[in-house]
This record gives C-alpha cells, structure tokens and sequence, in this order.
C-alpha cells in the first residue's frame, strides 16, 4: 500500500496562536483507509510549528505567550535585519516542523488529553499542512 | 510486514524525572523481527515527553531543572485556572512526544552515548509509552 | 522495497553552529529511488541536534546564540562535574536529534523557506548524520 498523502490548507487569524487540528487529520486518517501504521504531519513553513497538547483553550495561549518570554520579538537578531521575525523562526526550530503519531486500528493513538495543534507564530497568513499516513 | 506495536507502562517516583527506557525499547525491537526500520517512541500523554540524550545521573536531573527554570512553576498561566501544570504542559512541547530512531541491523541506531529518556514533568503518576517498529 | 539508509560525515568548525545539509540530504534522495515517502534525518551525538527552518546567514547564528541565552553554559549543572558540556546536552534535547520529512514525487516535501540544519553544540568535531528513506 502506497503513503496516503493529502494538504490542509489553514487561514490563521492572529499573530500566534494554537489551533487544534486534530478533526481534520483524523479524518484523513480514516480517508486513508490505513489500520496500522504511523501519521506524519508536517508543516512546510518556517515560522510555525506542529505540537501535541491538550486542545484547552488557556493552554493554547499560554503555550504562544510563554514562546515569546524565552525568545521575545526584536532583542537585536542578525536575522531582523533582512525580516523582523527571528524570534518566530527560532521558536519554530524549539518546538519543531512536525509530530509522528501511531495509528492503530484505523485511529489516530492519541492519548486523553492530547490533541494535534498547529502553532503560528508570525501570522495571520494562508498556512499548509501535510498529513501523510503510511 | 506489518507493523509491530506495542506498549511500556511505567510507574514515575518524583513530580518531575528523566527515565532511561532503552533497554526496554531494545527488548521490543528485538522481539518485533525487523532488522531494517524505524522505531517510534511515543507517549500518550500531555505533560510527559520523549528525548534522546546520554544517560548521566547528573544530566537526568539537570534536563528536567533546567526545564522547570525555562517554564516556572505557578506563573499566571490560564490554564492553571483549570488544573495547576501548564508550566508542564509547555514544557512537553518544548521537548515533544516522541522521538523516531533508525533501526540497522535489527538494532536501534542509538550513538555511543545516546539512550532513550522518558521525562515526567507532573508525577508521579502511572504512565505507557507506545513503541512501534516498522 | 526495503528502506535506504546512508550515512553523511560532518567536520564541524565551531563550538556553536547551524549547517545546511540540504543538497547533501536531497543527493541521498534521489539515490534512493523511493518516490512516495519519508525521509528521516537523524544525529546519532547527544551534543548536537537537527532541525529544519530557513537558510539565511544570520539566522543561523540567531538560533544557536538564542539557544545559549536559554541554556547558558557553566550554570553549575551536576552532569559539569564529568564533562564541562552539560548545557550543550540540554539544547540538544530542546532542539531534538531528528526530523522527518515526506518525500514526494521523489523530492523532499520542503517549503520554499525551508532547509534541514544540523546543529553543532558542543565543536569543532567529526560528526555523522544518519538519512533514512522509506
């Protein structure tokens, strides 16, 4: 069986923000029509970030706001020279471009809690995702 | 082949620890008959993760206190309102939910110094981690 | 089709510093033929890290001074007491030893702004990457 690969496209509203994701990529899990295998979702973009949390939606701010105290906007990065969002990119690499997840009997094994958050981070913009099962 | 999958309960002893599980993952690995793959440790929870790092007394204390000092305890995060832990659900995403190791020679391709970590960031608790090779 | 596995040798020149390493990673792609799959690059050192984001020379010293002010080195960490390189342990695990990437129509599914960067934390040394496609 062939990776089952697909895109989700995303308008993102606010400069950062966390938004679940998790219906979409479940249902192309099921799309997929795989039982037994891995998701990779990933995104092509360098300054946003693909996560597991809990969907909660304080936690979906503090998750942005505490990014931005460990590495603040415009503290004198070589990169705001060219773009003044260095910040977002370096927050991008510390929570990283994607997450793998198990899928066992045609589902997603997520646990509880967790749910697939999209990060943006120097938004709002048109933003992508791939989702690929195999 | 189909992928093998299968799961490692754990009982954490402190609020906040680095576990080395490679002997168990190692064991699995063996046990699932695959000599070239990838093996994807995953944890099904919201405030634990995965990493990969030496297996140091010393390091496994500092990997987890210098987390706590990145993202304090008890900082007017929203979502203490709810439950008292966002510091470690953002420390979670900070280190993430899984890590994906190859497997050469039906063995993990971990470096000299390389061992597979549970981190607990809200113990003790009881808690699984998913193990998949394929 | 089984999946391919090679290996890339690095000389680091740096204590700290970020290195493209796309055109060597996207060369072993088409060696391996695979069309339709993923790619996992991989660091078998615990001092060093890979990540993905963008290829601009300021930037690529942004994420490894940022990663410094997060994790300063000497901070009196218990791992120091073996080897003076502790802090450099803990940004390999915050920024995470892999990625993985899908591979589509035989190319790496990276968005325009996007490289894999292997991360030096702890130069100069020889290094290795391990890149896996299935």
């Amino acid at each position: 069986m062939p990776p089952y690969q697909n895109k989700l496209a995303l308008k993102t509203q606010r400069t950062t923000e966390a938004i679940d994701i998790t219906s979409e990529v479940t249902q192309m899990i099921k799309e997929s029509g795989i039982i037994r295998g891995t998701a990779l979702i990933y995104t092509p973009h360098t300054t946003t970030a693909i996560t597991i949390n809990e969907s909660e939606s304080g936690l979906l701010e503090d998750l942005s706001s505490q990014m931005l105290k460990l590495v603040p906007k415009g503290k004198g990065y070589k990169h705001d020279r060219i773009d003044h969002n260095a910040h977002a990119h370096i927050m991008a690499s510390i929570i990283g471009p994607s997450v793998s997840v198990p899928v066992v009997n045609g589902e997603l094994a997520l646990g509880t809690w967790q749910s697939v958050l999209f990060i943006e981070l120097d938004g709002p913009r048109s933003r992508n995702v791939l989702v690929q099962v195999f």
